[in-house]
C-alpha cells in the first residue's frame, strides 16, 4: 500500500493538476537549501547514527507529543524529559507504541504528511502506522537506523542539501562547526547568530549569561558600549563559522530608537536582573535596532520571529521545561512596532530584515504592505504552525497581490526533526506549485513565467535573501 | 420546482463531488445529538401546536428579523415584541407577507438554506417564497402546523433526534423537564445550567438573583463560600434533570484565580450592584474559574461562549429589549484570558471545557494551539454569524492542521428555531463531507479514513464531548 | 501574443466557469458607474492631451512605484517629485525603461492585471512589457496620447462612464468642476465633500484651513458653532456642484457623541492647533458624529475610509511628502468605535453611512454584523490593498452570508490612475461573477437569481447607494 499519493498538494482541477504537476516536475529534484533551522551541528560532526525510533522521531518534535498531550496521553508516557528529575518512559518500543496506537489523531495533519513521507520514502514502510504496525514498523526503522546510509552525513547527502543552518546561542563556543569544517566533510552546515540569551532580560541567566559573555570577547559587558562591542566581536566569531544571518525570538516585534544615552541608562537597570517589565520590552525593542544597525555594518541578515507566548503552562514548565508544546502565538503588531528601527534603518541599502509572524491576519494587513514598499523588508515563509498546506496557501494568497514573489524569502524548514526535512520542503513546493497553477488556469501568469517563478521560490530566492 | 439542490454545498470538482457525496450517503441518516441549543422545554411538555407560520418562523428568529431590520423594515412591523409596551404587528398573515416581499435579502445566507430546506423537506413547499407567493405558502405551512404530525414531540422524532439539551438560567424551575420526564415520553430532553444571571454583576436583577439563588438553595449567598456552595447544589439540582454540561456567555473571555480571601472580598464589593466596572469583569473572570473548579468536582462539562458586544444599540435596547439582532461580535483574545483557569484545571483528568467563539481570526492562532495541546480543552463549532457553509469550511480549514479532529466536538445547531433544526445539522454534515472529500483528492487524507471521520464528526465526537 | 486570457479570474471548474462566463456576458458593457475616486476635474475640464506613458501610467501610481521602492529603485529614479527640492528624473523614457525592466515584480499582482489590460485593450499592444520592449511599448503609446481619441473627454466616453465623482478638499474651489458643467459636455463628472483639512487637527495647517473655511463661508470659525455652520454651507456648495456624499480619511473608526458645550469646549482646545494627541482623536471622532448628523439633515451619503497609518518612513515624508506608498494598514476596531454615533443616527431614515476597512479580519467579525442590522449602514468593496482578486473574493466569501448583497454597494476604482479605471471594473464584474457562479454551483443560489444579483453588483446597488 503506498501511504503517499503522487499528486498530493495539487488543485483537484483536471487543468489545473496538470499544471501544478508540470511545475513541480520541474523543480522538485532541485537541492534543498535550509536556511533556518534547528538541527544540531554535533550530529554531523561526529556522525554517529541515530537512537531507536522513539527517541529519533518522537521524543523530541513537538507538533507530535503536544497532539498527544491533548488527548491525555502524558508527557513522562512519551519519554520526554524532565526538569524536576521525576521518571519518564525510556524504553523507545513502548513510547513508539503509544505513538502508533494515537496516530489517527494526525489526521488532516502536516505532521500526517511529513512522517508518511518520512516513512514511505525514507525508511521503506508500506503500512499504515497503528496499533497493529507498531512492532513492524518499529523494527523496520530501527534496522535501517543501524545501517551507514542512516547516519546524519549519509542523510545529509541523500536528502540533496545543498547548504543548511543550525542556530547556536551567542554563548556557543562553535566546537561542532569547527570539527565538521575541519573534518574535510564537504556538507556546508552553517550557524546563525541567536543573541535571545543575552539581549532578554527575561531570560534565565540573563545576568550571568552577560559576564560570560563579557568573558569570551575581551569587552567590559559592564557598559553598554562594552556589551554592543561584545555583540559585534561575536557577530564576527559568527560569521568566522559560516554564519551569513542573525535570528531572534521575541515575545513582540516591538522596536526602539533611543539616545545613546536613554539606552546606557537602560541597560544599568536591567543588566543586573532588575527594571521593570517595561523596562525589559523595552530593552528588547532597543537590542532589535541595535542589532539592526550592526547588521548595516556587517551584512548579516537579521530575521525576527515574533508573537509567541512561551510556557503557556506553569505546571508544565515547572515540571519539564522550556520547549514542551505549550507555546501559543498571540495577537502581534508590526507597524507601529517595526517604525523605530525602519526609521533608522528602513531604507540603507544592502540590509536585509526577513518578518516571521504566528498572527496571520497581519500578512495581508501589516507584512505585504510593509514589505512591498521598505526595500529591506521580507517576509519569511509561515512559521510553526502555519508551516501547513492551509497555512502556505493561505500565505501566498494573502500577500502575492501587495507584496509580490519577489518579497518573500523561499521556504525555511525550521526544524529539528532532521528526516522530516525532505517532506517539509516537498509540501512547500507542492503547494507553491499549486497556487502558481491557481494563478495560470485563472489568467492571472503566464505559464512560462509560472516556471520562473516555482524556480525562485524553491532554489533562488532563499540563496539570494540569506545571502548563501 | 425543485427548492434545493441535492448536491448542495459539495465541492465543484467531478471527482471531489463524487467522495463527498459518498461520504454523506454514509452519514446523513444517522440520529440528530443537538448538545446545545435554545429549544423550549415547553413545548415538549405541553406539546401543544405551533402558532401560524410567521410566529413560529419569522418573529422569533434573530437572523430573520435582524436582516429585515437593516434594510429598513421596523421591528415592530414584524411582530416583535417591545419591551416598552408599544404596538407591534400582530397579523401572522401580514408579518409573512414582509418577510416575503423581502425573501430576495437572504439570497447567498445560510437562511436562505435553512428555510428552504424547511418548506422544501417539512411542509412539502415547490414554490420560492417572494411576495407572489406568499399566501399560498402562507396557507399550506398554516394548514400543516394545525394536524397531530407537527406538533412538538411528532417533531422531534420526524427530525430523528437522539438528544437535544436546552438552556436554562440556573434560577428556572425546570418543571417543564420534570413534566417531560413524567409524562412517559421517549424523548431525550436534557437541561443545561446557563448561570449568567447569578455570575454576572451587569446582568439586570443581579442582586435580587443572589437572594434567589440562596432562597431555593438554603444556602447564604451573603457569603462567597455561601453562594459557590449555592451553585454546587444548584448544578447538581440540574444534573438532576438531565443536565451534563454548563453553558457560559461572557462579553471576554478573561479567568482569574484569586485568593480565597480576594475572592471573597471582590464577591462582597459586587454583590449588592456596586463595584467599579473593573470589579465586574474581575468576577465574571474569577467564577468562570470557580466553574471550572466545580466541573472538575462534579463532571459536567464547561462551556464558555465568548466575545458578543450585546445590546449595540442603547434605542433598541430601550423600546424591545435584549437578543433583538443588535448583538454584535468582538475581538477576543484566549490566550493570556485563560490562562488562569487553565492553570488551576487545565491538566485535570476527566475535565472538558469547550471553547466558542465570534471571532474566527482566534481559530488558527490562539483556539487550535490552546486545544491542540491541553487535555480539557475541545473546539466548538463556529457560533452564531459563522455557523454557514464558509464559516464552517474556514472553522476546518484553520483549526484541523494544528488541532485535529479529535480536538472539535461536532456539531451545535444552538438554535430556538426548532424546524430548522434539521436543515442546520445537513448544513454542517455536507461541509465536513465536502472538506473531508477535499482532502482525500488532494492526498492528505485516505478514503477509510475519511468514512471514519464523518461520522465522528456527525454523531461520535457530540456524544462523547458532552458525555450524552 | 494575447496578453489577457479571456477567462481570467473565472473559477478553474468547467462548469461554474461556464456559468460565470454566461454571468460576466450579462454584465460586462454595462456602464461604469465611479462613486468614488480620484481623478481630476482639470482633465475633463481642459481636455487637455495627457503627457508621456511614464508620467501617466507610472509617476502616479503608488501601487506601481511602492513595488520598484521595495526592491531598491529610488523613488527620484522614478520621476516622483521631492517635497524637498531635490532633483528628480525627468526623462519620461528613461523612467519607462526602469519600469519595464521590473515588470516582473508584479507577477501576480492586481497592478499586472490592471495594466495588461490598459496595454492590451486600450493601446493595442500585444507584447509583454520588459527591458526589451520597453522602447517599443513607449512609443507605440505615446503616439496614441497625442491623438484627439485618447484626450480625457474622449476616453470618458470611450470607458462608457455614465457618472464619476471625484474628491476635493473642503476648501476648493470646484472650478474646473463648474468649468466642465458650463462647458457643454454632457460628461458627468460630480464632486466630493472631503473635509479632512479643517477636521482632523493633526493635518498640516489646520489652523490656517480653518481660518480660510471661516472666510470662504461667510462664517466665524472662531466658534464651535460658527465652524459646523461653515460645514452646512460648505456642503450645500458641494451639492450645488453635484456632489452626493462625503468622504472622511480617518486614522481610526472612532466616533464620539459629545454635548454641545464639551465638544464647543473641545474645539476650542484644538482650534489653534493646541490640544494634547488624545484631544485630537477625541475631534475626530466627535466630527464624525456632526458630520452624520448634516448628513441627515441635507441628504449626503456619508463614507468613511479608516485604518490607514500615513506616512510610516519618516524619511520619505521629509524628502517626498504625502502619498508616497508608505501608508501602511493597521488593526481598525468598529463596534465599540462606531457605537457613539450610531446611537445618535443609526436608526434615522434615508441616512447612509457607506464603511471601508484596511483590516479584512473585520468583515466578518464586525462590519458584516454591523450593516446586516443597522439600516443606516452600508459596506464599501474591498479598499486599496484589497482591491484585487482574492481581496474581493474574500470579502465576498467573509460578509455575505451575514449581510447578505444588499447591504454593500458594488465597486469602487478610488483611482487616480484614469486609464486603469476599465481593467479594474473588470476585475470586480468578473470576480463577482466567479462568487455567483460558485454559489450557483454549490446549491446556494439558483442561476436566475445570480443574474439579478450580478446586475445589482455591477450597476444598481452603487447607483442607488450614492443616490446617482
Amino acid at each position: 500500500m503506498a501511504l503517499l499519493d503522487d499528486d498530493r498538494l495539487f488543485p483537484a482541477d483536471g487543468a489545473t493538476r496538470r499544471i501544478a504537476r508540470s511545475l513541480y516536475d520541474g523543480i522538485k529534484d532541485l537541492p534543498i537549501i535550509s536556511p533556518h533551522g534547528h538541527t544540531e551541528p554535533r550530529w554531523f560532526a561526529e556522525n554517529e547514527p541515530f537512537p531507536d525510533p522513539a527517541h529519533l522521531i518522537v521524543v523530541p518534535d513537538h507538533y507530535i507529543f503536544r497532539m498527544l498531550v491533548s488527548q491525555g496521553v502524558g508527557l513522562a508516557e512519551l519519554g520526554v524529559s524532565s526538569a524536576d528529575g521525576s521518571p519518564v518512559e525510556t524504553d523507545g518500543r513502548r513510547i513508539w507504541r503509544r505513538f502508533a496506537e494515537n496516530y489517527y489523531l494526525f489526521r488532516g495533519t502536516p505532521t500526517r504528511l511529513w512522517l508518511d513521507h518520512t516513512f514511505q520514502n525514507l525508511f521503506d514502510l508500506d503500512v499504515r502506522l497503528s496499533a497493529e504496525t507498531a512492532d513492524e514498523t518499529y523494527d523496520a526503522i530501527a534496522e535501517k537506523l543501524k545501517t551507514e546510509a542512516f547516519r546524519p552525513r549519509a542523510l545529509f547527502e541523500r536528502f540533496n542539501v545543498e547548504a543548511i543552518a543550525t542556530t547556536e546561542s551567542a554563548l556557543d563556543d562553535l566546537a561542532y562547526h569547527r570539527q565538521i569544517r575541519d573534518s574535510g566533510w564537504q556538507g556546508r552546515v552553517l550557524t546563525t547568530y541567536r543573541p535571545d540569551a543575552v539581549v532578554d532580560p527575561d531570560f534565565a541567566g540573563f545576568s550571568d549569561n552577560l559576564k560570560t559573555l563579557g568573558e569570551i570577547t575581551g569587552c567590559d559587558t559592564g557598559t553598554f558600549v562594552g556589551y554592543i562591542e561584545a555583540h559585534r566581536r561575536r557577530r564576527a566569531f559568527f560569521r568566522d563559522h559560516g554564519a551569513t544571518a542573525t535570528d531572534h525570538g521575541h515575545p513582540t516585534a516591538r522596536t526602539a530608537n533611543l539616545s545613546a544615552a536613554d539606552a546606557s541608562a537602560l541597560y544599568d537597570r536591567v543588566k543586573d536582573g532588575a527594571g521593570s517589565a517595561e523596562d525589559r520590552e523595552l530593552f528588547r525593542a532597543q537590542m532589535l535596532t541595535e542589532m539592526a544597525k550592526l547588521s548595516v555594518e556587517d551584512g548579516m541578515v537579521m530575521q525576527i520571529h515574533a508573537g509567541s507566548f512561551r510556557n503557556h503552562s506553569d505546571a508544565i514548565f515547572e515540571s519539564f521545561g522550556r520547549d514542551k508544546g505549550f507555546d501559543i502565538p498571540q495577537p502581534t503588531n508590526y507597524v507601529a512596532a517595526l517604525k523605530p528601527l525602519l526609521d533608522v534603518c528602513g531604507l540603507e541599502k544592502d540590509f536585509t530584515l526577513i518578518l516571521f509572524t504566528l498572527d496571520e491576519t497581519v500578512f495581508s494587513r501589516e507584512l505585504a504592505p510593509l514589505a512591498g514598499v521598505y526595500p529591506c523588508l521580507r517576509l519569511g515563509p509561515p512559521w510553526w504552525f502555519f508551516d501547513s498546506a492551509e497555512g502556505m496557501m493561505r500565505f501566498r494568497e494573502a500577500v502575492t497581490e501587495t507584496a509580490g514573489f519577489y518579497n518573500t524569502v523561499g521556504f525555511n524548514d525550521d526544524t529539528r526533526a532532521f528526516c522530516s526535512i525532505p517532506a517539509r520542503h516537498d509540501v512547500a513546493r507542492r503547494v507553491d506549485c499549486a497556487y502558481l497553477a491557481g494563478l495560470v488556469t485563472t489568467g492571472r501568469l503566464a505559464e512560462d513565467e509560472a516556471f520562473e517563478v516555482a524556480h525562485d521560490l524553491t532554489y533562488r530566492l532563499a540563496k539570494e535573501a540569506y545571502r548563501l
